[in-house]
């Protein structure tokens, strides 16, 4: 079935276009399979029953943190209006050690306590991130057929990221793509592909279920960490066009990459930005993660040969937000 | 051996003052007990072993968010400098709507992908969240013994929030007071004891064993959700002086209210401003949550009688950050 | 002319509503008046042999700042998404008392220097402020028949603050109604008249004059000052549909208050929130001025008898802006 | 008397350092000259007379802003914490073009009005700006003698830019380096002596008086304007310490320049960072302007010969920061 929109997406003698956008949308759709009012997507597809067989997966007891620290030295250097998270302290210890506090905190009778406080200012997709499914629109509808007019500048009224708040547990996968190719990292602007899934979870002796968290590692993270760059924004490796068979046939319950984007760039076809961010988040409802950072994690993989673990990544329930900010947990 | 504390935090005739906290964080101590360079805590508790028996709580697959919503109707006043997230949008469904993003986004070249994007504000700890031990100094020290020169406008260089990125998930148990009092809400004022809390874990029949997350509900969250008053700082139930021999006993990795401030407010001592905050977080290197939604949570508990599951709680990894807000799931 | 529309504003058995408020933006409007690509309306009463005049009117070398100071006991309690300003330092005293800054800021090798550095979070009009054109539209448009797609969510094409960076400063004019009325401050709901205005001027012996900034004393700041409590969107007194004729008739360029939102409170149509607004900004673009402090420019006024001076109140030229806080000066 | 101090300080053979500084400080010291509880030193300089003088300036109603735009196009790269503008809207067109305001701002009953409204979140020295005389220490005390426990992470409780909010308006004068000696711009790191700023005045015929705001153009904004490079913190021509003596002998109220830091960069001597701000702001309580926008200021003062002005700059009056952004205004 999905041959012919895979030729058409990446076949010789075919240059993808938005008519290729559109098709794969048209193809791979699940507006309305659960439910009209329905607001996050492929998330539905973890069961109860997922989770269970998911806990399973917890042997050793290690765990992994997959989230960059959120400062001043992230990836973002101000495209696309977002920048490094700004961390302020409004009661520090310079307050304590000279003693002020007293003053300022007590209004000048001591008691003891001392205490110290922090405010952040970021965008909610600087970091290690999902997306909400209102982050993205094509052709004027988000995901399920909402119009633009359910994200107000009070933000989303409908697939805002509060809507997944307890919903991103269960059970993870790791693929290992340079691993698996043999190579440092995927080289900027390479596409992968269905095959190159496909291969690789075979190669890990894996296998991907419907409602796994699949976390797709390029190493472009490690090959730029601490010295970005272009990295926010500029040429990447990432999923390709002829992905989104691989990604629908499982049925999977979000992906995440380490790269900025999630997908190739420069893109397929100078038609479309991003364009399997308008095939997976607008027409399938897929959880996007970005900028994870699987380095620990895929080195414990490689060790120990399992590439399975319990996955819990609660979003930060931002009302009406189109993204947050996450720490993503790996247990094995 | 802490009769005599005991006797002294909460006996007849004795009124508690500084001395009183300074003989509990010296009886309670846990400096140098992980290494003189520990920044962690009891959170050194949870054990490989530990999570593996945690994962064996997941029986249903049933699922909590402990978030409250993260926005402008959330309990903060202003108060301590704290005011509740500001969310803001920089694209959003009306550029969409009205085309302006062509020309704003991508420059007057249209390239069909439509995305929203936002941006939050909000002190660290304006909502639910963890206090990193860098929070609270006592006598001029935070947890194990670092001094408030670690402290800068920069933030935390030691017991920041980062430390324990990967640290926060292991076996939840939770006390629900006021179920095992018959009460809707504990009442402000109220101090939680040792008694309290043996007999409530009894009543549910459920065991505290080192390295837990207890998760303690007062149900004043409930009481005063959506008209919050002065939930935030004014008086409150919570934890008494008396129930320190308990939380020290029981080695709890963490602990969290769904109040604003943990522990009994007014405070039982007019000298000292929320003396557990300095006994747990500075002597014992205690994680300490505060603000947690635990309603329906405690529901289901009640339902099936099962006050044990899987708790996945991680704190986004701000460098130098001395709290951070979180969404603790709980997993059953 | 203006008969006619004014009673239907006000006369006897007339209910003001939107229509009115429609045809008092036909009667009285400047669209095209100083042409098609006009950003700045009323401030082009402002010519250069006004300013030499203004000039004048310096004497005494007396300076005024008219603004409230700009911090955390301001008026704003949340409403219509404004707060007051938040301020935080992220270099402060306690880095250079304790030491801390020689790391923290100069990498270990001291520099000598030490240096305090600061940052603001703010809504534009969270304080004394001026509206940039932009900040209102009615019936679809703003001034000078500008569309609501050029206010995306990067802000005004048109219309913005930063039009008028060079452009206010002129001659100002007070007028202290209370004082003309005999009372401490006008009645929250009182409306203001044309009548009134001619009154006052002419019992203060002074004369408005085509580009003149009149300011409006209503007592009702001082009243409130540190109490605010309801100041910023509730009742108020304030300029009254009746007020229209006389600032068209004047000819001014600018007019500001001691209050939220320069017109009375409650609006003396329900159709219509803040009608002035709508007739002044979209029909007039006459720039308008909020909380603006006017009680010890007034007491002076009042002491020496003189109730004109040069006024400077550049905005900040924030691009693309809906409004900027200001430091209006007086000088006599 | 300043003789020995200006050889040691630039003179053949001797290298400046620390010590130079220091005897800058002794010898141009004015705590205490305006009273022990003084805060705005030399702003004292600006006499009622010096303003009604000053009016006389003012003859052709010429106005010119000259600050930068405020924006995200603006020239910090994020050295020093500091970093662009952020603005961003919470009420936009989009909202009114689509009409969601409807709902999202009146609650579903329209009543007409539309209104736009932004914030704004800036480093209070991000763009044009005044430093207050709290933003710099030296030797542990800032100007008066004021110790760094005044500067609180509250912000400063003496010298703060709240103390200037009716302060700065006087007689501006320009002094154009770069015309006086027929380049486009000073190069970076050249050290602007006392004699050319006597050559400059000289050649420009005109005296420079006590109280006077000096500008002092270097040509480094316009030569950087909109590819700033490393214009924020780099190497820059500005103010060397031969100036000194000029600057004391003159009483000026404030000095500013169209540059980052005032002062040349590399500094001239690697012992201390920004020595001029050490001996300016800490020794003489001298007023400083950063980054103000010259150019067409400069351009009509070459055209008509006239190099004097009306200066009106108000600062914001954030109570206890430490500097504000500035759209300071020249009439001629």
């Amino acid at each position: 079935m999905s041959t012919e929109t895979t030729n058409r997406a990446a076949g010789a003698g075919t240059t993808p276009d938005v008519e290729t956008v559109r098709a794969l949308i048209a193809e791979h759709n699940n507006w309305g399979r659960w439910g009209a009012d329905d607001q996050v997507g492929t998330l539905n597809h973890v069961t109860p029953a997922h989770l269970v067989e998911a806990a399973a997966t917890i042997r050793t007891g290690k765990r992994f943190s997959l989230a960059l620290p959120f400062d001043a030295d992230g990836p973002q250097r101000g495209g696309f209006g977002r920048f490094n998270p700004v961390h302020l302290m409004f009661r520090d210890g310079g307050d304590i050690a000279t003693g002020t506090i007293v003053d300022d905190f007590y209004g000048g009778k001591d008691r003891h306590c001392r205490g110290t406080d922090d405010l952040i200012i970021m965008p909610l997709q600087s970091g290690t991130q999902w997306d909400a499914l209102a982050h993205i629109l094509f052709d004027g509808t988000m995901y399920n057929g909402y119009q633009p007019t359910a994200v107000t500048s009070k933000g989303a009224t409908r697939n805002d990221i509060a809507q997944a708040a307890d919903r991103i547990a269960g059970r993870g996968v790791l693929l290992d793509l340079p691993r698996f190719k043999g190579v440092d990292a995927l080289a900027d602007g390479y596409a992968i592909s269905s095959a190159d899934l496909d291969g690789c979870a075979a190669s890990q002796d894996v296998e991907v279920r419907p409602g796994d968290f699949v976390l797709i590692r390029t190493g472009q993270l490690q090959a730029r960490r601490g010295a970005w760059g272009d990295y926010a924004g500029g040429s990447a490796p990432g999923m390709g066009l002829d992905s989104v068979p691989w990604v629908a046939r499982n049925e999977i319950a979000g992906l995440a990459t380490d790269t900025w984007g999630m997908e190739v760039l420069p893109n397929e076809t100078p038609d479309v930005f991003q364009p399997l961010h308008c095939v997976f988040l607008v027409g399938m409802g897929l959880y996007v993660g970005e900028i994870f950072d699987l380095e620990t994690l895929a080195g414990d993989c490689a060790a120990d040969g399992r590439y399975e673990f319990f996955f819990c990544a609660p979003p930060l329930p931002f009302s009406r937000a189109v993204g947050s900010p996450v720490n993503p947990m790996a247990i094995k």
